[in-house]
């Protein structure tokens, strides 16, 4: 086992599902550790995330310019790549942490900076505890980020604010279509989301319009059982009254059993049903009950990519948290994670505070209700208050050729140093 | 019948799906008609298209303010509504034609301007030609404007260009986000997009690729035979050899005999087709086939309001179409349309010209093939020389509060005239 070493390198990955922001916490972090040389090393980014470390294909940020690092601000999807992969544990598969331990020595890694949502908390969470379970020493951060905005313990979680400004934009502007055409033809629009079991990003689709009279008339949460009849009830009560409704519909929306309304059948790696195709049932359902004529669209990737449109705000909270997990580690802290901290006061003001990690992991942190309006399909004043500060700003990337430019990253890895290979 | 008046009134009307920049066109048209108080009158546009005129629902926008007009410059879908109402020939419904004289006699309307596709240019032909048959002097400018790129004798048609710019930053977004997770994760991406019979948007999904080795790595077009074991090999290769494949789907693709990929069943006023579901189908497809994991998304609305997105050049060129069109109405023209005409020379340059009704009604102006790659998956060099310069310069709306601001219009309608009403 290493000693203490007082320039030990630094590991850094990207889990699970990217953001459009995603990229600027990679920043965060770089920038900070190389603006303390003197107490961390290299920066080592796992290629596709976690199972980089595992195959002992770590990228050698050291070797991208600062102006390809800075570039990463504006760079959506993960820059490094990132993975599905769940570590499982120590009980039920030692033989991937003692990989881990025999990689991270091998590179003398003694920081292990982990960029994910939930279930990434809880593998950062487990790698915290190699010293203490396995004797090898590591600081582990972990550094959030969901689109899904369902990490408890912090105000928000870095990519959610650009998803919903993205959603909320979008909203707006297909229901202007829809409206300037109702008379004579689409009078349903739904637009399908994503958020899992959180309604966040559905609701983000309320801030369309300015109060519930506008468009989104209809917003499905995860959170709130769906009943088919009141439904189409109220679709066809906006139409009839409004001439058109917009729908914004969470892909994990749900009946009261628990049922998806479109559970495509797939599981992905963490074992939780690939969703998809909410948008599609509903328009099947409005067009065989009500008959009106309809059009429905599915974001699905578009909307976590969509750095175009990326939210300030977002911005500056996933550079934040990112340059705040290198000085956690730098000050001697374990098993926490930066969390945004909403300050008091009318004016949004935020700020950097930290989050015990067996805290955070494996929870999720749903709408509460009374961010949803009473009759369940619309949010209230609390949310929109809630929400507004968050998709602030509007952080352009550069174009070059009518096209966002991206920086060409080197991603060299670093020359292996174990003989022995490993399958994930 | 009136007799020729130095400052008749005009009639505006929007027409067809609408698109991110048809505002653009109508502020062209309204502030060109300002500017030349002395020749011309009031500016009546018609609620919710030609419908409008039929029942004498005049939007008088005299009673805007030049910021409002000014506002129509970011403001997407259609600010004074529009309609899919296909005026049928002379014969076959006289009344409406009649109608269509006594309210433009009532409100002494001696210019209309119809901002349309290829079947409102139809629309624009048949009411140019009232004189003519029915005794009514008018003259009848079109003023082009569709997403789909179909119109003949123009490069390209407002509203094209701001679609092509949001379909190739999505695609290119959405690729980087599939590239970032493919190892673990999503193989296959599919994004459908709108054209209806031409695949001009599928192809500007060409753009966000640097060549034909980057993503997308399949387009199909509507002009192209879909050849189901084809496509799943193309796939299938894509994968091995990539390690995941991003695919662009026109709504338009269909087999050698016409089937269209999914054929939602319904048909629009046009008895169009109305198209969706491609996506769907292909995901299945490639599920069933080939056993990868896939997303899809279904952009719709969203691509053709997306006016966050903009292109410079598609704005402009949709303000000088309007512009134009007041110009060659003052210079005493009908029955024509101001067209874009692409200089020659390496540096993209654009100038108005004039094309005649008769030859723009009813003929779809398709890719043609030497812009498709050999294989028909892709674009070939001569498609990008032609699709850049169109989404060059990002034309962004105002924001407030996170969210586009756009123009309050007082849309008041100008009191009817006539007594009796009609039932469209």
């Amino acid at each position: 086992m290493p000693q203490k070493n007082p320039r030990r390198n630094a590991f850094y990955a990207q889990s699970g599902g990217v953001t459009p922001v995603i990229n600027a916490s990679a920043c965060g972090v770089i920038e900070t550790a190389r603006a303390n040389r003197g107490a961390i090393g290299k920066v080592l980014a796992g290629r596709n995330g976690i199972i980089g470390a595992l195959r002992e294909e770590l990228i050698n940020t050291g070797r991208e310019t600062p102006a390809a690092i800075r570039g990463l601000m504006h760079t959506p999807a993960g820059a490094f790549g990132s993975c599905r992969h769940k570590m499982k544990s120590l009980e039920e598969n030692r033989a991937e942490y003692e990989r881990l331990i025999e990689v991270f020595h091998a590179h003398d890694i003694g920081y292990f900076f982990y960029n994910g949502g939930g279930d990434s908390a809880d593998t950062c969470l487990k790698v915290s505890q190699l010293g203490e379970a396995l004797g090898y020493p590591i600081q582990a951060i972990h550094v959030p980020k969901t689109i899904d905005n369902d990490l408890p313990l912090t105000d928000n979680s870095p990519g959610f604010g650009s998803v919903a400004k993205y959603v909320a934009v979008s909203t707006r502007e297909a229901a202007m279509d829809v409206a300037s055409m109702c008379e004579t033809s689409t009078k349903v629009f739904i637009l399908e989301v994503m958020g899992r079991h959180a309604g966040w990003i559905a609701a983000a689709g309320g801030l369309a319009g300015e109060g519930p009279a506008e468009a989104p008339h209809v917003i499905l949460f995860p959170e709130i059982a769906f009943d088919r009849e009141r439904f189409l009830r109220k679709v066809d009560a906006t139409v009839k009254k409004v001439g058109y409704c917009v729908i914004v519909a969470s892909e994990g929306a749900q009946y009261a059993d628990g049922t998806f309304l479109a559970d495509a059948g797939t599981r992905d790696a963490f074992g939780h049903a690939q969703l998809g195709g909410v948008a599609p049932t509903l328009a099947h359902m409005v067009r065989s009950e009500l008959g009106y004529k309809h059009h429905w669209a599915v974001a699905d990737y578009l909307q976590r990519s969509a750095r175009h449109i990326a939210s300030q705000t977002d911005l500056d909270q996933a550079y934040a948290v990112g340059r705040a997990a290198v000085e956690f580690a730098l000050a001697g802290h374990n098993a926490v994670m930066p969390a945004i901290v909403r300050g008091k006061g009318k004016r949004y003001r935020w700020s950097i505070g930290e989050a015990p990690l067996a805290k955070v992991a494996n929870r999720e942190k749903k709408m509460p209700r009374r961010y949803i309006s009473r009759d369940g399909f619309g949010i209230t004043a609390a949310a929109r208050e809630y929400l507004t500060p968050l998709i602030q700003g509007e952080a352009y990337p550069p174009y070059a050729d009518g096209l966002p430019r991206y920086p060409a990253l080197k991603l060299e890895l670093v020359p292996p140093r174990l003989k022995q290979r490993f399958d994930v």
